[in-house]
């Protein structure tokens, strides 16, 4: 496979430093978030506990802990701003997962089908305002002003995709405009809420910002590449979904773009019109593999990782390594 | 009818001085509503408009801004609250019709017939976060944290009725709590964020919330009231609406008390199983007023406009008078 090519030319990275530096941080956002997803109303607690116990990597609350910790953070002011982080990301979950009709989530059945959509919305809003009221408690208005416009910019491109998803020319500018909001704003705004809540100086916030907003975009390009080679269960989603969901993700769009007009009318009937048969996801994942998209989607997470890294410049010590060993893990990572 | 003997015996009631009063402060809001409810993104301007120019009657910004300058506020921060607060009701509502299925609004098509629910849900959360970034930007940090905790406890009021709303026994302290959470918490901290934002002593933002609280519990009694005698067109909904989806409001409690077992079978299949014909509304909207319960909720309603008018004892001038006409006002209206 040309995937593996491309990954094995690159540092494999991990999240082993930067978990073991934050242990003891990370028990005391577990704590908080289960004590905040605490609700006298019954479904509240048994909705998000199926979501928030599935576990998931804990990289957005990690970033908000690390880049407090490396900007000089000695109190535990930023504990509750991870947390808030985990439920804004928690809730943004719960919202896609009705409006995509995602089946599976972490590896258990999406929520929605379990409780119903109208609870997943609802839960969805418990957990966003539940987040502010963590941030309240945080006592830092600048970190809160950071979030809740991460949060406003992750909802306008939500809607940016599902407008415009299903477009076979929506262009690469476009598509890195899309998950720019809806996934890298959040990792962006964890780390510089983390460094805010540190009293670090603007310049610094600034880094460690662009630093999370560059390892966003790295995440979400092998998000999308793996959903047309990983497998389910490493996945703890089915992969091919956004293929029968005709989201025209980077991969999908090279290689449209690669395959010219021989393949028009294949793209034509499964992304923009959706109609699609069992065999045509095989299809498309041969075409991904053979064109060279896969690869070039790699390559460029491999470029935003290598960039990330480059904003820690102005950092030293085992924090940053930990960062660094993570931005080179979200682009060889395969789940 | 006999509700009209109930009404007629009451203080009609107003929103004519306090719309007098706040016309400059209203003005501001609607300018601050018009801009921040903008967006690249098309659709969310487009959908937001459809449900925010088709107005409502303002009374929850109305509310920050009447608590703001009887508490004494001169300068303009209350209008940036007052519009995060009809944000966050505009979130809700779009939801809430996501949830409920519901087909009108504001006497216009439901935003999710239009749009999509996934449409809705997004613009929802995009309303929401705005509503933080005006907090933050209002500066107080007390004040967003009332508003925080409004939107939780909202959440959960919803939550509470998803999934109760169909249990013939609920019983009034319920009833009463779930419109507490799901309506009169953010009429409560609307007031109180007004108080907090004029720089008031604790007791006075206190009495204000309470003025709230009481004011919101009478309208959505109402509200409940207007469901089995109101007008389509004066309502902007559908009177029963809430029947057809099976809620379980005080009106119909008392109704399902009072005609005790002769009616059981009735209720059980009209409201518990929501299996229904056409003339079932008919049916259970003469028994609403044959049982009195119409007028027993219209009368519940007026305790509490009258118990929020005690709350304002503490102030005077005409914003107090305006808040005492608004009181009666939320009993006597008829939409």
């Amino acid at each position: 496979m040309d995937a593996a090519k491309a990954i094995v030319a690159r540092p494999q990275g991990s999240v082993d430093l930067l978990a073991e530096l934050a242990l003891q941080d990370m028990r005391g956002v577990d704590q908080l978030i289960i004590a905040k997803m605490d609700s006298p109303v019954p479904v509240i607690p048994a909705l998000a506990d199926h979501l928030i116990a599935a576990g998931g990597k804990r990289l957005r609350p990690l970033l908000t802990v690390a880049a407090a910790r490396l900007a000089g953070a000695t109190d535990e002011a930023c504990l509750k701003l991870a947390a808030a982080v985990e439920f804004i990301h928690t809730a943004t979950l719960l919202h896609d997962d009705v409006v995509d009709g995602s089946q599976l989530r972490r590896g258990k059945v999406a929520a929605h089908l379990i409780w119903g959509a109208p609870s997943s919305v609802l839960v969805g809003d418990f957990l966003f305002s539940r987040a502010f009221e963590l941030m309240v408690d945080a006592g830092s208005m600048s970190a809160l002003g950071v979030l809740a416009h991460a949060s406003r910019v992750i909802a306008e491109g939500e809607v940016l995709q599902l407008t415009r998803a299903h477009e076979l020319n929506l262009g690469q500018d476009m598509y890195l405009e899309i998950i720019s909001a809806k996934t890298a704003e959040l990792f962006a705004a964890a780390a510089e809420a983390g460094a805010i809540s540190a009293g670090a100086a603007k310049a610094r916030c600034q880094a460690l910002r662009a630093y999370g907003l560059k390892l966003g975009i790295a995440f979400q390009l092998v998000d999308d590449a793996l959903d047309y080679v990983g497998a389910a269960d490493a996945l703890g989603k089915n992969p091919g979904d956004d293929f029968r969901e005709g989201k025209a993700t980077l991969p999908l769009l090279l290689t449209i773009e690669r395959t010219g007009a021989a393949e028009t009318k294949f793209w034509e009937r499964t992304v923009a019109h959706r109609n699609q048969t069992d065999l045509d996801f095989r299809r498309a994942q041969d075409l991904v593999l053979r064109s060279g998209a896969l690869e070039a989607t790699l390559d460029l997470a491999a470029d935003y990782a290598d960039a990330a890294k480059t904003d820690l410049a102005g950092f030293a010590g085992p924090w940053r390594t930990a960062l660094e060993e993570l931005a080179d893990f979200a682009v060889s990572r395969s789940a």
